[in-house]
């Protein structure tokens, strides 16, 4: 069935004697090149540098990168302590990444688990169970996602999406966007139109790489022209990740996808969310809780290096915008299609 | 009353034995410097070299130019060969611009009209009061705009605008621009968003420095945040420049624009279009009959020399797209302003 190329951000090659392999996102969408981590030191350069980003990826590498370093135990060091060194420096690589603590909590419970029961090789060939879970339960919460939010794709269907939403920042399929691979998979004749997304073009970096690498058809648009796209009678759905959903369903995510759900509304196209439900965030009862975080000046200025704004000018550059749950036609999930959008659908189905 | 810096394209210095000083615009925004040309091939380069740009602009450049080349003539050659070598070589400075000839046809005709009637320096003063008329007029016609448009900025209004529309593209205050020049001129208290533009950036590169340089409040914003200022409240009125108007109010104006008129509508904010009557074209029934132009993928993928997306990537670029007239408030020409926008009331103001 599977007569495509998913893009993979990490992988583990071999068994407990094997390595990780990572895509580096930073040379993206210039190159293709994929980094072998042999050594512990490797994998923590790579979540450093960000050359694996997005919070799931980040969670899966620090989890194989475990395995990476307990392959070589210097002497006169225990397993013990020589997996608290690791598991601490591996901490350090990336601080501010909630899943990067979260996957290292769960190897170490495992470790704690089983490291009095069994041999050196049993524990390293049930930690290597544990990461790979973390990856599989990862990729299979992206693929229901894609299989829920599939049904919605129609044969001939044209999709805009925006910012990237991917297999690069997960296990792979990602979320918005495993809706219009799983769609590909089904053998459903699609176009994607995929926004550039101003002011870091996540779009034009990686979703339209990550298109191409599928040999999914599609379509690079600046942001300003998915109005005319939608007018033009191109776009069928629009489909959007999340970066938090409130009670009510309100929904933060890259700036510019406020925007596209008055756009969508106003041509009468259904526009999707699709995030996980660990997006929902049940404290805030509305967007209008969601904090905005503005970013700095030079994204617009002198984006890339190349001063583009004269000296002096003052800029607003907010990372997200809200979405109102009226404008969202329905919100996927791995578990169910939230549809229509409110806080009664949303409790029942999370 | 004038306590402001309305930034010029170009200005005469001095009598007839004057030169012509230009802004160079290739060096904008990160440089302001002016080039005085007392040479004619200088002024035939800064027309090919984009030094100087926008149909007005150009058009009142060559104009001059004719005087800064009338300045020398070379021993043994008579007034009338010179003039024709002169008209004939800047005719050559950028043969698509229609507003070149147009310029060029006018300052021959006035000295076709009085070569035989005057001697050397009356001929001079003579085509220097006919370019600087030309200059005067495209200066007034400007004015009238920002006259008629400023009486619908109120004390205190947030106005956004897309692409340039200012005093760089014509003799000064240019279209929509002018607008807010005029209502800043008339000390009301005002704050401009300012959209960046994509792909070729002239808001970021040009409307920016031009506000900066007059001293208006203003904010840079993507394009994809538009919606959102306005979503906050800050925006009153949307007022951007065309290109071409269909005989219904239909607008061809910028990539964007279209999109604006959307958005402008779903907050219930007024959204304008200034422009000089010339840009109706009334053989156009409505807005489908306006070919939008494509550009280069380029601008998409390595916007200044950068290549942000993948190879083989499929870019969509339209340069333009029209705002339907039932999205407009009204439109400015320099005679009246037009609104409701409809087929009559075009009829009855140009």
């Amino acid at each position: 069935m599977k007569n495509y190329n998913i893009p993979r951000s990490m992988e583990w090659i071999g068994g407990i004697d094997g390595h990780l392999r990572l895509l580096d996102q930073t040379l993206l969408p210039i190159e293709t090149t994929y980094i072998d981590c042999k050594e512990i030191g490797s994998v923590h350069e790579a979540i450093r540098s960000l050359r694996v980003r997005g919070a799931p990826a980040i969670g899966i590498t620090a989890a194989l990168g475990i395995l990476v370093g307990l392959k070589k135990i210097p002497p006169g060091t225990t397993l013990n302590s020589h997996y608290e060194t690791i598991d601490n420096y591996l901490r350090t690589s990336r601080p501010t990444a909630v899943n990067l603590f979260w996957a290292l909590d769960r190897m170490k419970r495992k470790f704690l688990e089983v490291k009095n029961h069994d041999d050196h090789h049993g524990i390293l060939s049930i930690l290597l169970k544990e990461a790979l879970s973390i990856e599989k339960e990862d990729r299979e919460m992206c693929q229901n996602i894609g299989r829920i939010g599939s049904t919605l794709v129609q044969e001939g269907f044209g999709i805009l999406t925006h910012c990237n939403t991917g297999g690069l920042a997960t296990a792979a399929y990602g979320t918005a966007l495993s809706v219009i691979f799983t769609a590909f998979e089904q053998r459903k004749s699609i176009h994607v139109y995929c926004d550039e997304t101003r002011p870091l073009l996540q779009g034009a970096r990686l979703t339209s790489w990550e298109l191409l690498q599928a040999g999914i058809p599609s379509t690079l648009i600046c942001d300003s022209m998915a109005a005319q796209v939608m007018k033009e009678g191109k776009i069928n759905m629009v489909v959007v990740g999340a970066d938090r959903i409130a009670a009510n369903g309100d929904t933060a995510n890259k700036i510019g996808t406020y925007g596209l759900s008055v756009l969508a509304h106003a041509h009468n196209i259904p526009f999707y969310v699709a995030a996980p439900s660990s997006t929902f965030d049940l404290t805030l009862k509305d967007g209008s809780e969601i904090p905005i975080e503005q970013r700095s000046h030079i994204e617009i200025t002198a984006p890339f290096g190349k001063q583009v704004a004269p000296d002096g000018v003052t800029v607003y550059n907010p990372a997200f915008d809200v979405a109102p749950a009226r404008l969202i036609t329905g919100i996927i999930t791995e578990k169910a299609l939230i549809t229509p959008v409110n806080e009664k659908n949303i409790l029942d189905s999370i």
